[in-house]
């Protein structure tokens, strides 16, 4: 199976969950808006969302085409992809869990976004900077401690030991997790700084993954697009504090 | 099967989604912070989130215990349930499509919630109301058009026709649908006065679901509470515009 994502082609945004996962697993895809060509390309992707072909049409990417399935929502993506990868144990309950800890890790990606975006996501962040500010700082302050502390307490929890998210071997959380952090370094430096001592699981599990050979690979290879400040991600000096 | 909701007592809420499914099924439910006595009240459900009893703790309500499941995160609650209530198809492709819409319709409760908490959700609103107007603006203008006529295009392509939003068989999808337009008429009545024309297939399978007798009956007992300025619809005329 080859499978098509449907991505940005400038940003990591809510994409890149996808991109680690079909990486790390070494999966036949191919980035359709990155590509240029027949079929390709951001006109693709608006073909599908905007266009009348589709009975069932996705609302906004990331979304992927698996033969005649096009499967839009993050998580979703990933629920989907999972098991067809090799990134979820095969246990019922053990897959609901998975599930359920990346619709979690999707309500962080919303609190993220919306420290710059807390108006509206089609406005540009310079018109709602004082908004920006407010949120952030609740951001800083309750949110990301209360969020990074609920994913610590869940390595913590695992009985299966503290070295993944979900029993003894990496799962499509973990690459999640390994996003989070990745990207919360990028644009919150001094908030993680000082949040950093008290998830010394989850900055490990962090390392853990940066350092699985495909992982490394995809981070040093052109595909890894880097941070900028058009995604979720965005280094902006005074929402950090 | 007797399944255990947990969700707070006094508002709608995310456990509202649930709810309808439970009770237009004709489930065997409790609801359990409602009820008082050994094991139940508002007591029984901080013990799951913020006690140490769980290895897979949720974040937050809602949640379902199921025998011994627990799961969170509304549309995952959906998910499950569905198949087990007769509430979605069973094609593998349609039960992807109805989860997909589910969890679109997740992100526009988070965007209707936010027009009345932009900053943070553990705030007062009255602690965040010159935010809360340019939101509420930003959501009657583009937000709420948008996602209200993505779910009219979706009734409309419906290849099996618009009577519902999947195949021609009552989901929960529907159930869900009913509830966004419920309580947008609570929460916005002079932007949804505007707006209602624009979506007639939506406001037909509102009506529709409403005459469902196992819903007609559940929306006239003392299970459904009233909507109020604790939820997620909020009437806060100055939001209206």
């Amino acid at each position: 199976m080859r499978y098509e994502l449907f991505y940005w082609p400038s940003i990591q945004g809510r994409g890149e969950f996808v991109r680690l996962a079909l990486e790390q697993a070494g999966a036949d895809y191919v980035d359709v808006a990155r590509e240029s060509g027949r079929g390709m390309g951001v006109a693709a992707l608006m073909e599908l969302t905007d266009g009348p072909s589709l009975a069932r049409p996705p609302l906004a990417p990331p979304f992927l085409r698996a033969g005649k399935l096009v499967i839009a929502q993050t998580a979703h993506v990933l629920q989907y992809l999972g098991p067809r990868l090799g990134l979820v144990p095969k246990a019922e309950g053990t897959r609901l869990w998975a599930h359920q800890l990346q619709l979690t890790v999707e309500d962080f990606v919303v609190d993220i976004h919306d420290t710059h975006h807390p108006v509206g996501a089609g406005l540009y962040y310079r018109d709602q900077k004082p908004e920006a500010r407010r949120r952030a700082r609740y951001f800083r302050e309750q949110r990301a401690p209360e969020l990074l502390g609920y994913f610590e307490a869940v390595l913590a929890r695992n009985p299966a030991g503290d070295s993944y998210m979900i029993g003894r071997r990496l799962s499509y959380v973990d690459l999640s997790m390994f996003q989070l952090i990745d990207g919360l370094r990028y644009a919150f430096p001094k908030l993680m700084e000082g949040l950093e001592g008290d998830i010394p699981r989850l900055v490990a599990l962090h390392e853990r993954v940066a350092g699985r050979p495909a992982v490394a690979a995809y981070l040093a290879s052109e595909r890894r697009l880097p941070f900028n400040e058009d995604g979720i991600f965005r280094h902006y000096p005074e929402l950090d504090g």
